[in-house]
């Protein structure tokens, strides 16, 4: 492990500490159990990096907050996070979350669903408590910044699912970032910057200025996911392997292979794309990954993810460089070079 | 068609009218339009009685307020409706839903299950917007309010759909009246009345006195409409014919026959309640109402509709007694009466 991976394992696990008392208390302890808070348990009780709340705690931090102002709000991102996940494995039809069934497959369609939507409705618990602590105006605009970030997302997960619905081909690289911004950077870098600079500086900073930090962030994070998904040779990654081709899904590496590929083989490309996902065979996706290699789609978005985690830096360094040498100011520096190291 | 539904009838048109521009402004003409803005409006185009806002409006009203101040807050209790009504749809099956496919069998599970959580978040706009005409600590407390009504919503939904999951067939009308409680009178009824009450009251009406009120008006409600869904010879219901029964849906009426039957009719409907909803024939269905209006439990849920209409009106006096004799006051007076009429 770098010594950069190293600190931020260690720092997770210093906010993961902080924020999971806040996240047991904001999870009732009540009927419905079986059916209802059983299942909004089910995908924080199996770990997860928590990367999203502390991002936010370690912003907060850097800007001079008390941890304590902003635990609420960093719990609330990280359950939006599991409400999230819960409905986008149902969306992607997918098997498996954190190394076990996903929640449709153990519960059914139906209380799936509804899960995901209590996990919501829970996460504007913590969003309203911030009232005691942080006073009216503050409280409301961290409402509206939440409200602003599930509409990102959303509209982000609607073009994706479009893409595949109707079997686009004809994307461009500026079309996956657009719909990472929306889809990934919103809610696992822009809007826990946001929150916690709001917080750390009570108000007085333009939470705008972060935006860009956190796309270039964030748009790194997922790159450097989609290409873990591939990995196919690792066998704890807990999603299927090389889900992403089953599902057709318009990753930065498919996109540049169909701009790529000669007319055959890109015409079969479009073929397996075209046909529903219960219809890909296994075969066919070692093909795309085949292809992806030998055309250099996947060190085509090894680089950009490289790019976007450098932009990240220097936007850092412009936003950070007066804060104080902190542990939560380290952690965000270590946290951008960690994004494209991890696991690799 | 009855003085009182005459009245309401017009009432309904009376406060759509008004809360349509409000509607209307919060739904947000921009991109993805097709694979969500599109989706999002779907079900608001298709008409609707607006009964929640209505309640709501016509309980501020009664209460004294400017309708001006009501207006955000009612257009989301109609946004959380059709947000609700999406999912809903998934969770049961749903063909139909006011004439038309429902929204997952046009465009698919995965765009629906999106399009309800953006109808969610969209609805936190107006309750935020508040801010403006209602100061800080009221659009505080309405917004504690909406999360606790999505709670309820979740919490009941996960009742029912678990009963379907796990054939529960020893039920009593009482575990009927308490999932109802929170799956439709929390947003039909008991949550458009608080809130009329707050709004209305300036904050000074401890909204838990129309609880009781709600529940009844909204038992009444559901009751009858799980009514109309059995009448089989109407066509212009909108959504399928005795579909409550293809979904095995734990209604007054089923509950009822399972504890009436003698042990062998008992036993098959037991099996008709086992096997999964596509292989329910059409011939099983019309048995099941065969039998229901053979036992009494059509008789028996219209009774029970009746009587908690007579509480509703009774609390009705209570409360509302006091109130100058305005058109708001008159219709929630005659929604009463009309929520056991309609269509009968």
């Amino acid at each position: 492990m770098t010594r950069a991976a190293d600190s931020v394992e260690s720092g997770l696990a210093r906010y993961r500490g902080r924020v999971g008392d806040a996240l047991h208390h904001y999870f009732p302890e009540r009927e419905p159990r079986k059916h209802l808070y059983d299942l909004v348990r089910t995908y924080p009780a199996r770990g997860g990096k928590g990367l999203r709340p502390a991002l936010c705690m370690a912003t907060a931090g850097a800007f001079g907050a008390n941890p304590e102002r902003v635990l609420a709000s960093a719990a609330a991102i990280e359950m939006f996070h599991n409400g999230f996940l819960i409905h986008d494995d149902i969306e992607d039809g997918s098997d498996l979350r954190r190394g076990c069934a996903t929640l449709h497959r153990e519960h059914g369609l139906a209380l799936a669903v509804n899960a995901g939507d209590a996990v919501f409705a829970l996460a504007l618990r913590p969003i309203l408590d911030n009232l005691r602590l942080l006073g009216p105006a503050l409280t409301h605009t961290i409402a509206r910044e939440f409200e602003h970030l599930v509409l990102e997302c959303v509209e982000g997960q609607a073009i994706e699912l479009g893409w595949i619905r109707d079997n686009a081909c004809a994307l461009k690289p500026a079309d996956y970032l657009h719909m990472c911004l929306k889809k990934t950077c919103w809610y696992t870098a822009i809007h826990p910057c946001r929150i916690g600079a709001l917080i750390g500086s009570g108000g007085g900073f333009a939470p705008g200025r972060l935006d860009r930090f956190g796309f270039f962030l964030g748009a790194a994070f997922q790159i450097q996911d989609d290409l873990l998904n591939l990995k196919e040779e690792r066998g704890n990654y807990g999603k299927e392997l090389a889900g992403d081709i089953f599902e057709g899904k318009r990753t930065l590496m498919l996109i540049h292979l169909l701009s790529t590929l000669a007319r055959r083989d890109r015409s079969w490309l479009k073929r397996f794309l075209a046909v529903p996902r219960a219809e890909r065979t296994r075969g066919d996706v070692s093909r795309v990954l085949a292809l992806m290699e030998e055309h250099g789609s996947i060190e085509f978005a090894r680089r950009c993810s490289g790019f976007l985690a450098g932009a990240a830096l220097s936007e850092f360094s412009r936003l950070f460089g007066g804060c104080p040498d902190t542990a939560d100011r380290r952690f965000l520096n270590d946290l951008i070079l960690y994004m494209i190291e991890r696991d690799l």
